[in-house]
């Protein structure tokens, strides 16, 4: 029985270091999973949400998932909503687009974001709250008492205050407060542990300094996930530059984003998006280099894998279908003939020189027939004069050519 | 009538300017007085007191009979006692002096400032006020949106707290939060001036920023007076140090004390504490050096004004008496006969060696008859030994010794 135990225990913290960055603080966690297996005594994760934009996409659901992971071995999540300061707005004036929240607003978002986590957590094991609720009562003296817990120097200390103060950028005062409400929060909830990105190392270390000032008997661990890649392989998935994959997404749409991304970040995604055990994972990788299974199988699979948690299996499997015959019919070679010119050239004239069309007037044709089309986009104007950069001209069906213009 | 009026603001900014160390923006000031003098119209001044220390001494009267000169010339002092963080104590619990006060202590504080300060300050032209009235109403949102007011870089630019971050020596953010409340005290007054010593410059500063920032239509003016030097010429005058003249103290404390400072401090104290005008005081200066005033005189009469002024004439001409009598009995000659001798030595022997004895038996036996002293004191112990310093010994009436044991 204790060796089952003991078994669970090393299974549960494999499975919660899986495609984590860092953890602080391991060894309470794995104090608080033996204490579950033991006795079922539960315990508290929390993780903060801004209720202002209520959107989640794939890089959140790297750390929701990490939390129902742990709901597994005896966690109950507090999905914290940072409504407090949403309500204020943005104190400085400066930011247009934070324009305070009402209340109906932060409701609605937070049933915007019930609909979309529960998905991903048990409901049963998950608490909502706002932190209004503590925040609110905090008051003037409270606010006192709260900034009296910490130095200066030390705020200082995180990396883009450091850099903002040594290139004199300006740092309101008031973003040395926001760090220390967030500490607060885990003081108020007695969070056992915190979830974050690894870009929010020093604020939830803030929760674990705060819940000692405060004379808490424990403090807390912190977990932080790493920052999942955009569809671009590079920059972090984010709304705001176009590159993600949103939990609310059509299943067409999100199925055949899936598909667009590199092999390379296809196998990242496995690891921080697929329920797929490692080993499982590693199979694949190991038969995909022995050329036992197609790469695109693999990506097709994880697309599918995907579009099922948010949608269901038969909206993915449409979207795969939808996706084939689409595919299929666009489908453009990987090979063909290539032209290089240097500064613009006609259309007609490029594609006599290419090869694809025996002349000028026959080009002309073609394209009043509104068969010719430039990058998949069928070509309108006979006089199209092709600048710089690379276009893809096709003719009917399978006449393709690759022109490049310097 | 329009000139009268002007005459009569020239003269009230003189006397407003007298020994004052610095006011920003005086043009407002002017302003205000000649509204005053042109339809009546008062404004409001204001100056913060800490309610945990409400023993004033001379030190503090400088900026209490400044604002007594405002009140002739149409202010209504604003008495602004700091209780709200009175009542917090020191919340990084570092410091062991500063317990919390409790309300009843803050209206015991107040009510003994208010004995003192109205011996000065017209109470028809005064408003007591405290600051939790509107501190306490800020709570959280409202020191955020305090906090979003001002910038490190700025707060770090106060020179205790430059000094202190460039050596390293910590600086909790709470003390980042004082300056902004005292200023916001400010904003709340609506003060047209505020008061302060020339150590304050930066945190009366904060309320012109905060008064402009919440969006006033006014920007208070700020005025600093000089710190007052204590009885020893040198010190800020401090109760801790012991170089005060304290507001409470007995007549004839506070007569002796006045008369034992050095000439210089002297007309220091003239120019800052005397109800006299500037003519008047360099009349007096004039007169002493042309010897027809003894600036022992002066001083007697600087003694008897401040008396006075914190007891009765009456309590005054009493106290001039008892020191007169005191002083008279114990005098000791400015020219006396000197011993230099190295290490300790015998009182016996000294006396003899300086030549105030004819014998160490003689010495005793004056010593055992009472009639010797060291530096006005009785000597009780014949065996006495006389270590590093200087000492005036004294045998009877007449015969002095100034000994000095190196």
């Amino acid at each position: 029985m204790q060796e089952g135990i003991e078994v669970r225990v090393q299974e549960a913290m494999r499975e919660i270091a899986r495609g984590v960055n860092e953890i602080i603080g391991i060894e309470y966690i794995q104090s608080l999973v033996e204490r579950y297996y033991k006795s079922g005594e539960t315990f508290s994760i929390k993780a903060g949400f801004d209720p202002t934009a209520p959107d989640l996409h794939l890089g959140h659901t790297v750390l929701i998932q990490k939390m129902a992971t742990f709901q597994k071995h005896g966690a109950i999540v507090t999905f914290l909503i940072g409504d407090y300061t949403a309500m204020i707005g943005d104190p400085t004036g400066k930011s247009e687009t934070r324009k305070p929240l009402t209340r109906e607003q932060v409701l609605q978002n937070a049933q915007s974001y019930q609909d979309q986590v529960f998905k991903i957590l048990d409901p049963q094991k998950t608490v909502i709250r706002f932190n209004s609720e503590w925040l609110e009562k905090l008051g003037t003296a409270g606010m006192i008492e709260l900034t009296a817990k910490f130095s200066v120097a030390r705020m200082l200390e995180r990396d883009d205050f450091e850099k903002r103060y040594k290139s004199q950028t300006p740092i309101s005062l008031v973003e040395f407060i926001y760090p220390l409400l967030q500490g607060y929060d885990s003081v108020a909830l007695e969070s056992d542990v915190e979830f974050g990105g690894t870009d929010q190392k020093f604020n939830l270390l803030m929760g674990r300094h705060l819940q000692r000032s405060y004379g808490l008997k424990k403090e807390q661990s912190v977990l932080m996930v790493p920052i999942l890649e955009g569809l671009d392989g590079v920059q972090k998935m984010s709304k705001s530059l176009g590159n993600y994959i949103g939990v609310t997404e059509e299943p067409n749409t999100m199925y055949a984003k899936v598909l667009s991304v590199s092999d390379e970040l296809m196998w990242r995604y496995y690891e921080l998006l697929s329920a797929k055990s490692l080993d499982e994972i590693h199979k694949l990788q190991e038969d995909v280099k022995s050329g036992n299974y197609h790469p695109k199988k693999a990506k097709e699979d994880l697309a599918l894998e995907i579009t099922t948690r948010y949608h269901s299996e038969q909206d993915a499997l449409q979207a795969k279908e939808e996706f084939d015959k689409v595919f299929a019919r666009d489908e453009i070679p990987s090979e063909m003939p290539e032209l290089g010119v240097t500064g613009e050239i006609w259309i007609c004239k490029a594609m006599v020189e290419g090869g694809i069309s025996p002349s000028t007037s026959q080009a002309r044709r073609d394209i009043q027939a509104g068969s010719v089309k430039i990058n998949q986009t069928k070509v309108e104007d006979i006089n199209q004069q092709l600048g710089h950069g690379e276009h893809i001209i096709q003719v009917g069906k399978r006449k393709f050519l690759r022109l490049i213009v310097k």
